[in-house]
């Protein structure tokens, strides 16, 4: 039997593209390009996830260690940046540097756990509340408001920054979610130890 | 002398990028081109307009022929779509197919004019008043509250849509005004026969 966690990680390790949302709201929606791929040199669960302008897919302006993992009868998804992290730029498509990423470039990032829980075939997730999930932009700090649902087809996103102290909203789109499709499966790549470590 | 109306045609007779606010607010604003470039043969101030995805520049999401007038003490901007946009996509870049735009070929867009006022060293503008400005948008209706401001150095746009009857806001980007940095300076196309027009 397949545990929800195992399907989480698979629904996970892909490659996905908001084009059409982008092309169908011009000029409302940056294209996006956001990937997910397993790091089978690190603890079960962890993922690679680097966002990209579709433009400048060598420069992600986000690249972190995701590691998805079980909290009493729910699931979890711990979010950590990369020391150094411009070393890692690109790995998602590149297996030695991916490789190359290990426990020690990892940097737990408090306060943006995201919790999850099943919704129909696929699953939703939310950055834990507390507020606590900082995030500078121009010399500015915000919290982090975000939410993903995922299912087989693909991946909505909200990322939505609001003040630490008035909770004003300060940044994010009015014009709603990014709409991703799915583009690669990369759960190929979940190696077998997961799986029984998972449970299956 | 040089008139209000010559400085306006002139400010506007280039090409912009977004570029660099793009890249340091990922992934809330698009990577977006606009240009505006002289056509001779029509009437004086008159100037295709094409924006685009920096990732996919012959595909314009918006052409449009505007053109610079005045009325009364101030200035305007008619705005005119084209019949059969698709043969004149990347006009922009081709001289051939800018010199094949001709009056027959220009849709005036009613309730779409913008109205200009001096401001400092540049000008701003905004779609005139009455909410009569219609776009539709994936079989929505809204009508478009739109600004800009130019200078020497670059532009500032904001374009909303409000829902016609509730005047709710419908799309539009609170991360703020579209901020585009001066890329290419086409005024030196602008024939002469027009700054006779418009009383150099």
């Amino acid at each position: 039997m397949t545990s929800s966690l195992s399907r989480l990680v698979r629904l996970l390790s892909g490659g996905f593209s908001n084009q059409t949302q982008a092309f169908d709201n011009p000029p409302l929606f940056a294209h996006i390009l956001v990937k997910f791929r397993p790091l089978p040199q690190l603890k079960p669960g962890s993922l690679l996830l680097e966002q990209s302008y579709a433009i400048a897919p060598e420069n992600p302006y986000r690249i972190r260690v995701l590691r998805v993992d079980r909290r009493g009868d729910g699931l979890i998804i711990h979010n950590q940046a990369l020391l150094e992290e411009q070393r890692f730029w690109g790995a998602v498509e590149d297996e030695a540097r991916r490789r190359a990423i290990l426990d020690d470039d990892l940097l737990p990032l408090q306060g943006c756990t995201y919790v999850v829980r099943e919704d129909g075939g696929g699953f939703k997730g939310e950055v834990e509340s507390g507020c606590r999930c900082l995030v500078e932009r121009k010399g500015t700090t915000a919290y982090l408001v975000s939410t993903f649902e995922i299912d087989a087809t693909g991946m909505r996103t909200v990322d939505r920054g609001h003040d630490p102290t008035t909770h004003e909203l300060l940044w994010g789109s009015l014009a709603g979610a990014f709409a991703f499709e799915r583009t690669h499966d990369y759960s190929t790549e979940i190696p077998v130890e997961w799986l029984a470590a998972f449970g299956e």
